[in-house]
């Protein structure tokens, strides 16, 4: 029996050979690389590579110096019809999991100053407060402990939730509300749903990071619509690739204080796209975590509350807002709710009903308004002092835009300034931030960086301000 | 341009043509339910079979009454080479998710005697001491609540959970453990990992239906290994398969008080089950979530204490066995570790840090073994209390075998009793149950349940397992 298995690469060599033929990597586009295609098989590299080497003596791809492998396109006269305009082409995902293994390692150094991290600091959060609602919430349900599946607590929390939702102009059922472990549960399960390995996803860009490993990790290719700072997703450039680019399954968007840019989309331009997103048959995965952080008075209304024909998956959490260590969110998918709540009960069951019955109590007692207003106001002073520092600090011809809510600076240093080089010489005296290239699969922002302003102001911060800007002058 | 999109039952169409192409459905065999078909793509029924009767109408599928779509044989002379031995076919998991959607709600219900759930009373776990530990931890680290990444606390974690491995007979370094949301997500990111939309994965029948439901999610087919009370998995069923039956890419197995018999297979077997899977190339998923839950005084070894070769993937959990509300597991994936730590950090990103800490605090405090001991302790006299009731009260021809750990009795009556119409008269005396059809893709268990003995024994539970085996002599 074994005699008669192929070897282990040419296993995987057919495997690819058979997405070819099925299209799943149209000609030109780029193939995993050597590496994600060794851990998507649990293989060694070396067999990763002799698969690629096999393909690549059958003409079925092309090795490329430095950039990996690509199909090889169809002989001339092949395939008739084909278009001879340049489409946009979507970016394949190579080998953002390896560039980024120096940022995710970077919470395990001993770093003095951490300013990666889209993350508060930890004494932002009304953590006595919590502290005594468990406390309560144990005294008065002890078993709580012992429940495995939330009983009536489940529909008290739905129930406040919904309510909730109201406050942000969503009209939901109760019963149309699936809590989950945070956004990133979310729209992993949304994009789950909507999609199937290789196909096309719009993402803004810059975009955060995270978006592009779990893109990465499903086989999807991400194309990358521009996001300005001030506006947020260029409507414009994604009615374009809408038209012109390839089939597109979903979008997804912060349009409330973007990560990294802390973009705001202006209402009007809310509307307009989902008036685009109906025309061209496109769900929209709406990622609403920042936008309880809002700085004015007024939150801002998501993109769910315009929706009238079900094209947006609404995701929201308590992780940046309320109680990080909860890893509680919910989402809001109308149609698809049935699928995705079955899918979230066999990817992970339930979350904790002790956590879920503290988040009850919290929201009936009304104290998520005050708590959330505190913390608002915290961050929107160190957001203001963190940027006067950076526009006083780093070199002429550096650029801000200063958010209207969130925790997030996102910087455009002059052209020649190398952030990844910038950020091992900062590295070296125990300073953290977030370096462009993490926020796109193309090369697009390596002079841009992201700093976190979710520390209290201080001269420390202060000081390693001034040392990265002065870093950065001599790049 | 909306004109020029084909109408939606076309674009499913379409989609499906492309996986029969791409063989992702073999001929003859069974295509996803109408009702599947509609909630993977968000669309109602009726445009769901519309799709279908198109490919019908192509003669790319055929109808079977009362069964469903299948993929249309190829015709005779278009493939050469096929065997003509009947080889066992894998299951298609049509409509469980429908059949058990009863079963789902029954925890809603207002049911007196709930005996359907794998679950222990919440007053059978330590609900005070872990209270108290929750408080100690946060009067220790107030900070914990707005953690949300764990820190120092997550290698303490780790650390605690590599000794308790040791007491199991594994030798696994602390940095190739990951901590989950339980064994569903375990399993989860494992059959993500392992599998793609098509492929076959043999599991025990009977086997839970939260596993069938994981594979029907993933688009998977099941292909059942009969299980036996006494040992568990049939190996000569197993190996049959392996050489006769469709390439399978992965196990499933619960070789310590299996979900739902209770089977404890012996070592000797779990030895050779060890040695087929090398021989096959077949990669194990150990589901170990009852281990802890043995009568006898020695604790079952997991597989993947003899797993020389890297064949096994080990998932084990708190939920059954600790603190079920924690909803905390961890998995020691081998070889598989860094593919499968992207995959969890891409779909929950990381469990809470506050509970990390807790967990962690009893690790090392050393109580857990003593809490495991009442647990084993009192879950043995439950089930051998309603193990004592069904003998004496169910109708002549009932078989029983009495488990070595767990918390689960699995019910053989005699052929003649269907239990599903059990279930609806015992739902209308207020008694649940999991009735047998919950546990195959096929209708093999007709005449079987499943009695959860969570429940301390008292006098009601004694009146419903007689009122039980009253309703099932009349059937």
């Amino acid at each position: 029996m074994a005699s008669d298995t192929p070897p282990l690469y040419r296993q995987i060599a057919d495997a690819i050979a058979r997405q070819l033929a099925a299209g799943e990597y149209p000609p030109g586009s780029r193939l995993p690389s050597v590496r994600a295609l060794a851990a998507r098989h649990g293989v060694n590299t070396l067999t990763a590579l002799a698969a690629y080497r096999h393909l690549e003596r059958e003409q079925r791809v092309v090795a490329r110096p430095r950039a990996g492998y690509y199909a090889a396109l169809p002989v001339a006269g092949s395939r008739g019809g084909e278009s001879s305009v340049p489409l946009p082409s979507p970016a394949a995902l190579v080998d953002l999991s390896r560039r980024m293994s120096t940022l995710l390692q970077l919470a395990d150094e001993r770093i003095a100053v951490q300013l990666h991290m889209a993350e508060a600091a930890p004494a932002l959060y009304p953590f006595a407060e919590l502290g005594r609602r468990l406390q309560f919430a144990l005294a008065r349900q002890p078993e709580l402990i012992g429940a495995q599946v939330p009983g009536p607590d489940q529909r008290r929390l739905m129930a406040a939730l919904a309510a909730l939702a109201v406050e942000r102009g969503l009209a939901l059922p109760a019963d149309g509300i699936l809590v989950t472990h945070g956004v990133t549960e979310s729209i992993s399960l949304a994009l789950r749903h909507l999609t199937r390995p290789g196909d096309t996803v719009a993402v803004e860009t810059p975009v955060y990071f995270g978006l592009l490993q779990q893109l990465e990790g499903l086989g999807l290719k991400a194309l990358e619509i521009p996001c300005a700072p001030a506006t947020g997703l260029s409507l414009e450039a994604l009615e374009f690739a809408l038209r012109h680019g390839p089939a597109v399954r979903c979008l997804v968007t912060v349009p409330s204080f973007q990560n990294p840019t802390g973009a705001l989309m202006p209402d009007e331009q809310r509307r307009r796209l989902l008036a685009i997103a109906r025309r061209h048959g496109l769900t929209v995965i709406e990622d609403d975590v920042f936008g309880d952080l809002h700085f004015g008075a007024q939150r801002p209304t998501p993109l769910k509350a315009w929706d009238r024909d079900g094209d947006v998956i609404y995701c929201a959490s308590f992780t940046k807002s309320f109680a990080p260590s909860f890893r509680l969110g919910w989402m809001a998918a109308g149609r698809h709710h049935a699928a995705l709540s079955l899918l979230c009960a066999s990817s992970t069951l339930v979350c904790s009903p002790l956590l879920q019955s503290v988040l009850a109590d919290v929201l009936e007692s009304g104290d998520y308004a005050r708590i959330r207003q505190r913390l608002r106001q915290q961050l929107q002073a160190q957001v203001q002092a963190f940027a006067d520092a950076i526009e006083h600090h780093f070199p002429r011809g550096t650029r801000l835009l200063r958010p209207h809510g969130g925790l997030l600076l996102w910087v455009e240093c002059p052209e020649s300034c190398d952030t990844t080089r910038l950020l091992q010489r900062a590295l070296a005296e125990g300073i953290s931030f977030a370096p462009g290239m993490a926020f796109s699969a193309e090369p697009r922002f390596g002079h841009c960086l992201r700093i976190s302003c979710g520390q209290p102001w201080t001269p420390v911060l202060e000081a390693a301000i001034a040392r990265l800007g002065k870093l950065a002058r001599t790049l």
